[in-house]
Protein backbone atom coordinates (compact mmCIF):
# COMPACT_ATOMS: atom_id res chain seq x y z
CA UNK A 1 0.00 0.00 0.00
CA UNK A 2 1.96 2.80 -1.26
CA UNK A 3 0.48 6.40 -0.86
CA UNK A 4 -0.18 6.10 2.62
CA UNK A 5 0.94 9.55 4.44
CA UNK A 6 1.31 7.54 8.64
CA UNK A 7 1.13 11.46 9.83
CA UNK A 8 -1.91 12.21 7.95
CA UNK A 9 -3.54 9.02 9.44
CA UNK A 10 -2.17 9.91 12.57
CA UNK A 11 -4.10 13.25 12.21
CA UNK A 12 -6.76 11.23 11.53
CA UNK A 13 -6.84 9.30 14.68
CA UNK A 14 -6.42 12.41 16.71
CA UNK A 15 -9.28 14.03 15.39
CA UNK A 16 -11.34 10.71 16.20
CA UNK A 17 -10.65 10.39 19.30
CA UNK A 18 -11.36 14.31 20.07
CA UNK A 19 -14.67 13.27 18.18
CA UNK A 20 -15.08 10.08 20.33
CA UNK A 21 -14.15 12.12 23.59
CA UNK A 22 -16.71 14.78 22.69
CA UNK A 23 -19.25 11.83 22.34
CA UNK A 24 -18.98 9.84 25.71
CA UNK A 25 -18.72 13.45 27.59
CA UNK A 26 -21.70 14.73 26.55
CA UNK A 27 -23.28 11.23 27.56
CA UNK A 28 -21.45 10.25 30.63
CA UNK A 29 -23.95 11.85 33.33
CA UNK A 30 -26.89 11.48 31.58
CA UNK A 31 -29.31 8.30 32.19
CA UNK A 32 -28.41 5.31 30.18
CA UNK A 33 -29.92 3.29 27.83
CA UNK A 34 -28.40 -0.58 28.33
CA UNK A 35 -28.36 -3.80 26.34
CA UNK A 36 -26.58 -6.97 26.98
CA UNK A 37 -24.48 -9.22 25.01
CA UNK A 38 -23.18 -12.50 25.68
CA UNK A 39 -24.20 -12.16 29.27
CA UNK A 40 -25.79 -10.33 31.96
CA UNK A 41 -22.47 -8.64 32.66
CA UNK A 42 -21.83 -7.62 28.95
CA UNK A 43 -23.19 -4.29 27.86
CA UNK A 44 -23.38 -2.15 25.04
CA UNK A 45 -25.47 1.11 25.28
CA UNK A 46 -26.49 3.56 22.28
CA UNK A 47 -23.32 5.87 22.79
CA UNK A 48 -21.36 2.89 21.79
CA UNK A 49 -23.09 2.43 18.67
CA UNK A 50 -23.38 5.77 18.06
CA UNK A 51 -19.78 6.67 18.52
CA UNK A 52 -18.51 3.35 16.42
CA UNK A 53 -21.29 4.73 13.56
CA UNK A 54 -20.15 8.58 13.44
CA UNK A 55 -16.18 7.27 13.45
CA UNK A 56 -16.37 4.46 10.65
CA UNK A 57 -18.35 7.68 8.39
CA UNK A 58 -15.89 9.97 8.84
CA UNK A 59 -12.88 7.06 7.96
CA UNK A 60 -15.38 5.70 5.03
CA UNK A 61 -15.45 9.60 3.84
CA UNK A 62 -11.80 9.99 3.85
CA UNK A 63 -10.49 6.86 3.29
CA UNK A 64 -13.13 5.05 1.29
CA UNK A 65 -10.48 1.50 0.60
CA UNK A 66 -9.28 1.27 4.05
CA UNK A 67 -10.45 -1.78 5.85
CA UNK A 68 -12.97 -1.21 9.62
CA UNK A 69 -12.77 -3.70 12.07
CA UNK A 70 -15.31 -1.94 14.95
CA UNK A 71 -16.73 -3.83 18.18
CA UNK A 72 -20.41 -2.80 17.47
CA UNK A 73 -20.19 -3.57 13.71
CA UNK A 74 -17.94 -6.79 14.18
CA UNK A 75 -20.41 -7.91 17.38
CA UNK A 76 -23.37 -7.52 15.71
CA UNK A 77 -22.57 -9.13 12.28
CA UNK A 78 -21.65 -12.22 15.39
CA UNK A 79 -18.77 -12.52 12.45
CA UNK A 80 -14.88 -13.75 13.04
CA UNK A 81 -12.70 -10.57 11.84
CA UNK A 82 -11.29 -10.30 8.63
CA UNK A 83 -7.83 -8.57 9.35
CA UNK A 84 -5.50 -8.43 6.27
CA UNK A 85 -2.33 -6.41 4.67
CA UNK A 86 -4.63 -3.18 3.85
CA UNK A 87 -4.66 -0.42 5.76
CA UNK A 88 -7.25 -1.51 8.73
CA UNK A 89 -8.64 0.61 11.18
CA UNK A 90 -9.54 -1.43 14.75
CA UNK A 91 -11.91 0.34 16.83
CA UNK A 92 -13.56 0.42 20.43
CA UNK A 93 -16.22 3.33 20.71
CA UNK A 94 -16.16 2.75 24.31
CA UNK A 95 -13.78 0.36 26.55
CA UNK A 96 -14.80 0.21 29.35
CA UNK A 97 -18.64 0.13 28.70
CA UNK A 98 -19.49 -1.61 31.97
CA UNK A 99 -17.85 1.75 33.79
CA UNK A 100 -19.61 3.88 31.70
CA UNK A 101 -22.71 2.49 32.29
CA UNK A 102 -22.11 3.17 36.05
CA UNK A 103 -20.58 6.59 35.52
CA UNK A 104 -17.04 5.58 36.69
CA UNK A 105 -14.17 7.80 34.71
CA UNK A 106 -12.32 4.95 33.64
CA UNK A 107 -13.56 4.55 30.27
CA UNK A 108 -11.72 5.19 26.70
CA UNK A 109 -12.23 5.18 22.94
CA UNK A 110 -9.44 2.92 21.04
CA UNK A 111 -7.79 3.18 17.70
CA UNK A 112 -5.28 1.15 16.22
CA UNK A 113 -3.92 1.55 13.14
CA UNK A 114 -2.61 -1.64 11.15
CA UNK A 115 -0.53 -1.93 7.80
CA UNK A 116 0.48 -5.21 6.55
CA UNK A 117 -0.62 -6.78 9.83
CA UNK A 118 1.75 -4.55 11.50
CA UNK A 119 -0.23 -2.44 14.04
CA UNK A 120 1.82 1.29 13.26
CA UNK A 121 -0.24 3.72 15.39
CA UNK A 122 -2.41 3.67 18.69
CA UNK A 123 -4.67 5.74 20.67
CA UNK A 124 -6.19 5.53 23.32
CA UNK A 125 -8.41 8.21 25.04
CA UNK A 126 -9.73 8.73 28.21
CA UNK A 127 -12.29 11.79 27.83
CA UNK A 128 -13.52 11.75 31.85
CA UNK A 129 -10.11 12.00 32.87
CA UNK A 130 -8.60 13.49 29.80
CA UNK A 131 -5.92 11.27 29.13
CA UNK A 132 -4.63 10.77 25.96
CA UNK A 133 -2.07 7.77 25.72
CA UNK A 134 -0.29 7.82 21.80
CA UNK A 135 2.37 5.85 19.89
CA UNK A 136 3.30 5.25 17.12
CA UNK A 137 5.72 2.54 16.02
CA UNK A 138 9.36 2.65 16.91
CA UNK A 139 8.86 6.23 18.06
CA UNK A 140 7.66 5.76 21.90
CA UNK A 141 4.42 6.39 23.77
CA UNK A 142 2.94 9.79 25.22
CA UNK A 143 0.71 10.69 27.80
CA UNK A 144 -1.03 14.10 27.00
CA UNK A 145 2.36 14.36 25.10
CA UNK A 146 4.85 13.56 28.06
CA UNK A 147 6.56 10.58 27.29
CA UNK A 148 6.49 6.94 28.67
CA UNK A 149 8.50 4.74 30.46
CA UNK A 150 7.51 1.57 32.26
CA UNK A 151 9.02 0.58 35.68
CA UNK A 152 11.66 -1.52 35.91
CA UNK A 153 10.41 -3.92 38.71
CA UNK A 154 12.05 -7.75 38.05
CA UNK A 155 10.16 -9.88 40.90
CA UNK A 156 6.53 -10.86 40.53
CA UNK A 157 6.85 -10.43 44.88
CA UNK A 158 7.19 -6.72 44.42
CA UNK A 159 4.84 -6.05 41.35
CA UNK A 160 1.47 -4.77 41.26
CA UNK A 161 -0.85 -6.78 38.41
CA UNK A 162 -3.71 -5.44 36.72
CA UNK A 163 -6.53 -8.17 36.34
CA UNK A 164 -10.51 -8.52 35.81
CA UNK A 165 -13.00 -10.56 36.13
CA UNK A 166 -14.34 -10.06 32.89
CA UNK A 167 -17.76 -10.28 31.35
CA UNK A 168 -18.30 -14.29 30.85
CA UNK A 169 -19.97 -15.71 33.72
CA UNK A 170 -19.47 -19.22 32.26
CA UNK A 171 -18.36 -21.25 35.68
CA UNK A 172 -15.80 -22.98 34.42
CA UNK A 173 -13.86 -19.44 32.57
CA UNK A 174 -15.15 -17.47 36.03
CA UNK A 175 -13.11 -20.34 38.30
CA UNK A 176 -10.59 -20.22 36.24
CA UNK A 177 -9.82 -16.28 36.36
CA UNK A 178 -10.71 -16.44 40.01
CA UNK A 179 -7.33 -19.08 40.55
CA UNK A 180 -5.46 -16.81 38.46
CA UNK A 181 -6.35 -13.74 40.71
CA UNK A 182 -5.72 -15.92 43.56
CA UNK A 183 -2.25 -16.78 42.30
CA UNK A 184 -1.49 -13.24 41.67
CA UNK A 185 -2.10 -12.08 45.14
CA UNK A 186 -0.73 -14.40 46.56
CA UNK A 187 2.40 -13.90 45.01
CA UNK A 188 2.54 -9.93 44.46
CA UNK A 189 2.43 -6.39 46.27
CA UNK A 190 -1.36 -6.41 45.20
CA UNK A 191 -4.01 -6.86 42.67
CA UNK A 192 -5.87 -3.82 40.85
CA UNK A 193 -8.63 -3.93 38.48
CA UNK A 194 -9.88 -0.82 36.35
CA UNK A 195 -12.20 -2.67 34.01
CA UNK A 196 -10.86 -0.65 30.85
CA UNK A 197 -8.01 -3.28 29.02
CA UNK A 198 -7.39 -0.27 26.59
CA UNK A 199 -6.43 1.89 29.79
CA UNK A 200 -5.12 -1.17 31.51
CA UNK A 201 -1.96 -1.32 29.22
CA UNK A 202 -2.00 2.20 29.33
CA UNK A 203 -1.42 2.40 32.99
CA UNK A 204 1.20 -0.37 32.64
CA UNK A 205 3.06 2.26 29.68
CA UNK A 206 2.68 5.15 31.96
CA UNK A 207 4.34 3.31 35.31
CA UNK A 208 0.99 3.12 37.36
CA UNK A 209 1.62 -0.66 37.98
CA UNK A 210 4.26 -3.22 36.89
CA UNK A 211 1.66 -6.55 34.90
CA UNK A 212 -1.65 -7.26 33.31
CA UNK A 213 -3.33 -10.08 32.30
CA UNK A 214 -6.29 -10.99 30.64
CA UNK A 215 -8.03 -13.45 28.79
CA UNK A 216 -11.37 -12.81 27.14
CA UNK A 217 -10.31 -9.53 25.86
CA UNK A 218 -10.67 -8.38 21.92
CA UNK A 219 -8.50 -7.58 19.06
CA UNK A 220 -10.52 -4.03 19.54
CA UNK A 221 -9.80 -3.56 23.41
CA UNK A 222 -5.71 -4.05 23.18
CA UNK A 223 -4.54 -3.42 19.79
CA UNK A 224 -3.78 0.36 20.66
CA UNK A 225 -2.73 -0.11 24.21
CA UNK A 226 -0.56 -2.90 23.51
CA UNK A 227 1.49 -0.73 20.77
CA UNK A 228 1.49 1.84 23.32
CA UNK A 229 2.81 -0.42 25.78
CA UNK A 230 5.69 -1.86 24.14
CA UNK A 231 6.61 1.79 22.82
CA UNK A 232 6.78 2.58 26.32
CA UNK A 233 9.19 -0.27 27.06
CA UNK A 234 6.65 -3.01 28.29
CA UNK A 235 7.19 -6.66 27.47
CA UNK A 236 3.73 -7.58 25.77
CA UNK A 237 3.24 -10.95 24.92
CA UNK A 238 0.56 -14.35 24.48
CA UNK A 239 0.03 -15.02 28.16
CA UNK A 240 1.97 -18.63 27.81
CA UNK A 241 4.57 -16.58 26.68
CA UNK A 242 4.69 -17.44 22.76
CA UNK A 243 4.64 -13.92 20.44
CA UNK A 244 1.23 -12.31 20.76
CA UNK A 245 -1.49 -12.81 18.56
CA UNK A 246 -4.23 -9.92 17.69
CA UNK A 247 -6.41 -12.36 17.46
CA UNK A 248 -6.14 -15.15 20.11
CA UNK A 249 -8.01 -13.02 22.65
CA UNK A 250 -5.47 -12.77 25.32
CA UNK A 251 -2.62 -10.54 26.54
CA UNK A 252 -0.07 -10.34 28.73
CA UNK A 253 1.70 -7.02 29.29
CA UNK A 254 5.15 -6.54 32.14
CA UNK A 255 6.94 -3.87 32.08
CA UNK A 256 9.90 -6.39 32.16
CA UNK A 257 10.64 -9.89 30.38
CA UNK A 258 11.36 -11.06 34.08
CA UNK A 259 8.23 -10.11 35.36
CA UNK A 260 6.28 -11.73 32.73
CA UNK A 261 7.94 -14.74 32.47
CA UNK A 262 6.98 -15.21 36.39
CA UNK A 263 3.37 -14.32 35.70
CA UNK A 264 3.14 -16.78 32.85
CA UNK A 265 4.85 -19.42 34.78
CA UNK A 266 2.26 -19.42 37.51
CA UNK A 267 -1.36 -18.53 35.43
CA UNK A 268 -4.11 -21.10 33.81
CA UNK A 269 -3.96 -20.16 30.29
CA UNK A 270 -7.32 -19.87 29.37
CA UNK A 271 -8.04 -20.25 25.46
CA UNK A 272 -11.48 -17.98 25.10
CA UNK A 273 -10.81 -18.17 21.07
CA UNK A 274 -9.99 -16.08 17.99
CA UNK A 275 -11.79 -12.86 16.78
CA UNK B 1 -16.81 17.95 76.22
CA UNK B 2 -18.27 21.13 76.12
CA UNK B 3 -16.14 24.00 74.42
CA UNK B 4 -15.71 22.17 71.06
CA UNK B 5 -16.30 24.16 67.76
CA UNK B 6 -16.55 21.83 65.58
CA UNK B 7 -16.18 24.48 62.89
CA UNK B 8 -13.04 25.29 63.89
CA UNK B 9 -11.73 21.60 64.07
CA UNK B 10 -13.25 21.22 60.42
CA UNK B 11 -11.03 24.05 59.72
CA UNK B 12 -8.12 22.20 61.40
CA UNK B 13 -8.87 19.23 59.19
CA UNK B 14 -8.78 20.49 55.85
CA UNK B 15 -5.24 22.66 57.37
CA UNK B 16 -3.80 19.20 58.07
CA UNK B 17 -5.32 17.35 54.54
CA UNK B 18 -3.50 20.33 52.38
CA UNK B 19 -0.86 19.46 54.86
CA UNK B 20 -0.70 16.09 54.32
CA UNK B 21 -1.46 16.61 50.00
CA UNK B 22 1.42 19.03 49.96
CA UNK B 23 3.99 15.93 51.65
CA UNK B 24 2.61 13.42 49.90
CA UNK B 25 2.32 15.18 46.22
CA UNK B 26 6.32 16.45 47.06
CA UNK B 27 7.45 12.61 47.55
CA UNK B 28 5.28 10.47 44.91
CA UNK B 29 7.57 11.08 42.29
CA UNK B 30 10.53 10.13 43.90
CA UNK B 31 12.25 6.93 44.62
CA UNK B 32 10.71 5.86 47.98
CA UNK B 33 12.22 3.80 51.04
CA UNK B 34 9.83 1.29 51.47
CA UNK B 35 9.82 -0.93 54.61
CA UNK B 36 7.04 -4.36 55.30
CA UNK B 37 4.68 -4.37 58.71
CA UNK B 38 2.67 -7.26 59.05
CA UNK B 39 3.60 -9.38 55.72
CA UNK B 40 5.63 -8.50 52.37
CA UNK B 41 2.52 -6.64 51.00
CA UNK B 42 2.09 -4.90 54.41
CA UNK B 43 4.39 -1.23 52.99
CA UNK B 44 5.33 1.66 55.34
CA UNK B 45 7.68 4.23 53.89
CA UNK B 46 9.33 7.13 55.24
CA UNK B 47 6.47 9.57 53.84
CA UNK B 48 4.14 7.40 56.14
CA UNK B 49 5.78 8.24 58.80
CA UNK B 50 6.82 12.14 58.28
CA UNK B 51 3.05 12.96 57.56
CA UNK B 52 1.37 11.40 60.99
CA UNK B 53 4.11 12.91 62.73
CA UNK B 54 3.74 16.03 61.40
CA UNK B 55 -0.11 16.07 62.11
CA UNK B 56 0.13 14.36 64.94
CA UNK B 57 2.51 17.35 66.11
CA UNK B 58 0.09 20.13 64.45
CA UNK B 59 -2.83 18.60 66.78
CA UNK B 60 -1.51 18.40 69.71
CA UNK B 61 -0.08 21.95 69.34
CA UNK B 62 -3.65 23.11 68.81
CA UNK B 63 -5.64 20.81 71.13
CA UNK B 64 -3.22 19.55 73.60
CA UNK B 65 -5.98 17.28 75.73
CA UNK B 66 -7.19 15.39 72.09
CA UNK B 67 -6.33 12.15 71.92
CA UNK B 68 -4.47 10.93 68.48
CA UNK B 69 -5.04 7.51 67.27
CA UNK B 70 -3.07 7.36 63.92
CA UNK B 71 -1.44 3.88 61.62
CA UNK B 72 1.67 4.89 62.24
CA UNK B 73 1.84 5.62 66.39
CA UNK B 74 -0.57 2.76 66.80
CA UNK B 75 0.87 -0.23 64.73
CA UNK B 76 4.48 0.93 65.68
CA UNK B 77 3.35 0.05 68.78
CA UNK B 78 1.97 -2.77 68.27
CA UNK B 79 -1.10 -1.97 70.90
CA UNK B 80 -4.56 -2.44 70.43
CA UNK B 81 -6.25 1.29 70.19
CA UNK B 82 -7.90 3.25 73.06
CA UNK B 83 -10.79 4.57 71.50
CA UNK B 84 -13.15 6.85 74.18
CA UNK B 85 -15.14 9.54 74.51
CA UNK B 86 -12.70 12.04 74.42
CA UNK B 87 -12.48 14.46 71.23
CA UNK B 88 -10.21 12.05 69.45
CA UNK B 89 -8.31 12.35 65.79
CA UNK B 90 -8.34 9.07 63.94
CA UNK B 91 -5.77 9.47 61.24
CA UNK B 92 -4.38 7.45 58.11
CA UNK B 93 -1.36 9.66 56.92
CA UNK B 94 -1.67 7.57 53.54
CA UNK B 95 -3.86 4.82 52.70
CA UNK B 96 -3.69 2.72 50.04
CA UNK B 97 0.57 3.09 50.77
CA UNK B 98 1.00 0.47 48.19
CA UNK B 99 -0.29 2.48 45.32
CA UNK B 100 1.76 5.44 46.89
CA UNK B 101 5.24 2.83 46.41
CA UNK B 102 4.30 2.09 42.62
CA UNK B 103 3.57 5.43 41.74
CA UNK B 104 -0.56 5.00 41.15
CA UNK B 105 -2.60 7.76 41.85
CA UNK B 106 -5.51 6.22 44.11
CA UNK B 107 -3.82 7.79 47.44
CA UNK B 108 -5.16 9.15 50.29
CA UNK B 109 -4.87 11.27 53.54
CA UNK B 110 -7.69 10.06 55.47
CA UNK B 111 -9.32 11.93 58.95
CA UNK B 112 -11.87 11.06 61.00
CA UNK B 113 -12.52 13.50 64.49
CA UNK B 114 -14.71 11.99 67.40
CA UNK B 115 -16.56 12.97 69.90
CA UNK B 116 -18.61 10.37 72.18
CA UNK B 117 -17.62 7.86 70.15
CA UNK B 118 -19.68 9.32 67.47
CA UNK B 119 -17.23 10.21 64.24
CA UNK B 120 -18.39 13.90 63.67
CA UNK B 121 -15.96 14.98 60.84
CA UNK B 122 -14.43 13.22 57.91
CA UNK B 123 -11.87 14.05 55.32
CA UNK B 124 -10.20 12.13 52.47
CA UNK B 125 -7.93 13.89 50.56
CA UNK B 126 -6.57 12.06 47.43
CA UNK B 127 -3.62 14.80 46.31
CA UNK B 128 -2.23 13.47 43.16
CA UNK B 129 -6.31 13.99 41.81
CA UNK B 130 -6.93 16.95 43.81
CA UNK B 131 -10.05 15.23 45.21
CA UNK B 132 -11.57 16.36 48.32
CA UNK B 133 -13.98 14.08 50.34
CA UNK B 134 -15.83 15.91 52.91
CA UNK B 135 -18.70 15.45 55.36
CA UNK B 136 -20.19 16.55 58.77
CA UNK B 137 -22.30 14.32 60.59
CA UNK B 138 -26.00 15.47 59.40
CA UNK B 139 -25.04 17.87 56.76
CA UNK B 140 -23.63 15.69 53.34
CA UNK B 141 -20.80 14.74 51.60
CA UNK B 142 -18.82 16.66 49.24
CA UNK B 143 -16.38 16.63 46.44
CA UNK B 144 -14.72 19.49 45.93
CA UNK B 145 -17.81 21.37 47.39
CA UNK B 146 -20.19 19.79 45.32
CA UNK B 147 -22.76 17.56 47.09
CA UNK B 148 -22.34 13.55 46.73
CA UNK B 149 -25.24 11.83 46.26
CA UNK B 150 -24.94 7.68 46.10
CA UNK B 151 -26.51 4.94 43.36
CA UNK B 152 -30.11 4.06 43.77
CA UNK B 153 -29.26 0.46 42.63
CA UNK B 154 -31.39 -2.34 44.03
CA UNK B 155 -30.58 -5.37 42.73
CA UNK B 156 -26.72 -7.08 42.78
CA UNK B 157 -26.38 -8.19 39.52
CA UNK B 158 -26.72 -4.93 38.44
CA UNK B 159 -24.01 -3.33 40.29
CA UNK B 160 -20.44 -3.05 40.52
CA UNK B 161 -18.77 -3.95 43.49
CA UNK B 162 -15.53 -2.63 44.65
CA UNK B 163 -13.56 -5.71 46.70
CA UNK B 164 -9.81 -6.11 47.63
CA UNK B 165 -6.89 -8.78 48.05
CA UNK B 166 -5.85 -6.98 50.71
CA UNK B 167 -2.24 -7.08 52.35
CA UNK B 168 -2.40 -10.18 54.52
CA UNK B 169 -0.19 -13.34 52.78
CA UNK B 170 -2.17 -15.81 55.24
CA UNK B 171 -3.38 -18.84 52.82
CA UNK B 172 -6.33 -19.10 54.43
CA UNK B 173 -7.51 -15.11 54.56
CA UNK B 174 -6.22 -14.81 50.77
CA UNK B 175 -8.45 -18.37 50.34
CA UNK B 176 -11.48 -16.71 51.64
CA UNK B 177 -10.96 -13.66 50.24
CA UNK B 178 -10.84 -14.41 46.88
CA UNK B 179 -13.91 -17.22 47.55
CA UNK B 180 -15.93 -14.20 48.14
CA UNK B 181 -14.22 -12.32 44.98
CA UNK B 182 -15.80 -15.12 43.07
CA UNK B 183 -18.62 -14.65 44.58
CA UNK B 184 -19.05 -11.05 43.57
CA UNK B 185 -17.81 -11.58 39.65
CA UNK B 186 -20.14 -14.30 39.49
CA UNK B 187 -23.36 -12.10 40.78
CA UNK B 188 -22.70 -9.07 39.96
CA UNK B 189 -21.87 -6.27 36.91
CA UNK B 190 -18.43 -6.37 37.55
CA UNK B 191 -15.78 -6.24 40.23
CA UNK B 192 -13.17 -3.47 40.68
CA UNK B 193 -10.01 -2.86 42.78
CA UNK B 194 -8.38 0.74 43.61
CA UNK B 195 -6.23 -0.12 46.74
CA UNK B 196 -7.51 2.54 49.17
CA UNK B 197 -10.13 1.81 51.14
CA UNK B 198 -10.70 5.58 52.21
CA UNK B 199 -11.04 6.12 48.24
CA UNK B 200 -13.01 3.17 47.40
CA UNK B 201 -15.72 4.77 50.53
CA UNK B 202 -15.55 7.85 48.50
CA UNK B 203 -15.97 6.46 45.43
CA UNK B 204 -19.12 4.68 46.29
CA UNK B 205 -20.64 7.71 48.13
CA UNK B 206 -19.64 9.81 44.53
CA UNK B 207 -21.69 7.12 42.48
CA UNK B 208 -18.83 5.50 41.35
CA UNK B 209 -19.70 1.96 42.10
CA UNK B 210 -22.49 0.18 44.12
CA UNK B 211 -20.99 -1.53 47.26
CA UNK B 212 -17.59 -1.76 48.58
CA UNK B 213 -17.12 -4.79 51.23
CA UNK B 214 -13.48 -5.24 52.84
CA UNK B 215 -12.31 -7.95 55.82
CA UNK B 216 -8.87 -6.91 57.45
CA UNK B 217 -8.99 -3.28 57.48
CA UNK B 218 -7.93 -0.78 60.31
CA UNK B 219 -10.34 2.02 61.95
CA UNK B 220 -8.00 4.60 60.19
CA UNK B 221 -8.34 3.29 57.01
CA UNK B 222 -11.88 3.53 56.66
CA UNK B 223 -13.89 5.92 59.92
CA UNK B 224 -13.40 8.97 57.76
CA UNK B 225 -14.77 7.01 54.08
CA UNK B 226 -17.49 5.58 56.31
CA UNK B 227 -19.07 8.86 57.23
CA UNK B 228 -18.64 10.50 53.88
CA UNK B 229 -20.70 7.43 52.49
CA UNK B 230 -23.13 7.55 55.03
CA UNK B 231 -23.79 11.21 54.32
CA UNK B 232 -24.18 10.90 51.21
CA UNK B 233 -26.96 8.32 51.64
CA UNK B 234 -24.88 4.56 51.46
CA UNK B 235 -25.73 1.78 54.04
CA UNK B 236 -23.04 1.15 55.93
CA UNK B 237 -22.89 -2.06 57.92
CA UNK B 238 -20.78 -4.67 59.95
CA UNK B 239 -20.38 -7.47 56.65
CA UNK B 240 -22.74 -9.76 58.62
CA UNK B 241 -25.56 -6.92 58.37
CA UNK B 242 -25.22 -5.79 62.24
CA UNK B 243 -24.13 -2.78 63.35
CA UNK B 244 -21.34 -1.37 61.88
CA UNK B 245 -18.31 -1.57 64.56
CA UNK B 246 -15.74 0.65 63.59
CA UNK B 247 -12.82 -1.83 65.67
CA UNK B 248 -13.83 -4.37 64.38
CA UNK B 249 -11.81 -4.35 61.01
CA UNK B 250 -14.62 -4.62 58.61
CA UNK B 251 -16.84 -3.02 56.22
CA UNK B 252 -19.72 -3.40 53.85
CA UNK B 253 -20.61 -0.18 52.33
CA UNK B 254 -23.79 -0.27 49.54
CA UNK B 255 -25.35 2.18 47.79
CA UNK B 256 -29.18 0.68 49.14
CA UNK B 257 -29.73 -1.67 51.99
CA UNK B 258 -30.97 -4.02 49.27
CA UNK B 259 -28.01 -4.23 47.59
CA UNK B 260 -25.92 -4.13 51.21
CA UNK B 261 -28.31 -7.52 52.14
CA UNK B 262 -28.16 -9.42 48.85
CA UNK B 263 -24.52 -8.83 49.87
CA UNK B 264 -23.77 -9.73 52.92
CA UNK B 265 -25.73 -12.90 52.47
CA UNK B 266 -23.32 -14.15 49.88
CA UNK B 267 -20.15 -13.72 50.98
CA UNK B 268 -18.14 -15.70 54.05
CA UNK B 269 -17.16 -13.44 57.00
CA UNK B 270 -13.96 -13.47 58.23
CA UNK B 271 -12.93 -12.11 61.14
CA UNK B 272 -9.60 -10.69 61.23
CA UNK B 273 -9.88 -9.52 64.93
CA UNK B 274 -10.08 -5.73 66.65
CA UNK B 275 -8.19 -2.33 66.56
Amino acid sequence: MSGIDLEVIYGTALELAAKAGEMIRDAFWKEKSVDTKMSAADLVTETDQAVESTVKAIISAKYPNHKFIGEETTAAAGNHCVWTDEPTWIIDPIDGTTNFVHSIPEVTFSLGFTLNKQVVIGVVYAPIKDELFTAKLNQGAFLNGKKLTVNKTKDISKAVVIMEGGSSRDVDIVDKKIKNIYAMVSNSHGVRAYGSAALNLSHIAAGRGDAYVEYGIHVWDFIAGALIAKEAGATVLDPTGSELDYMHRRVLCACTPEVANQISEKLIHLDMGFD
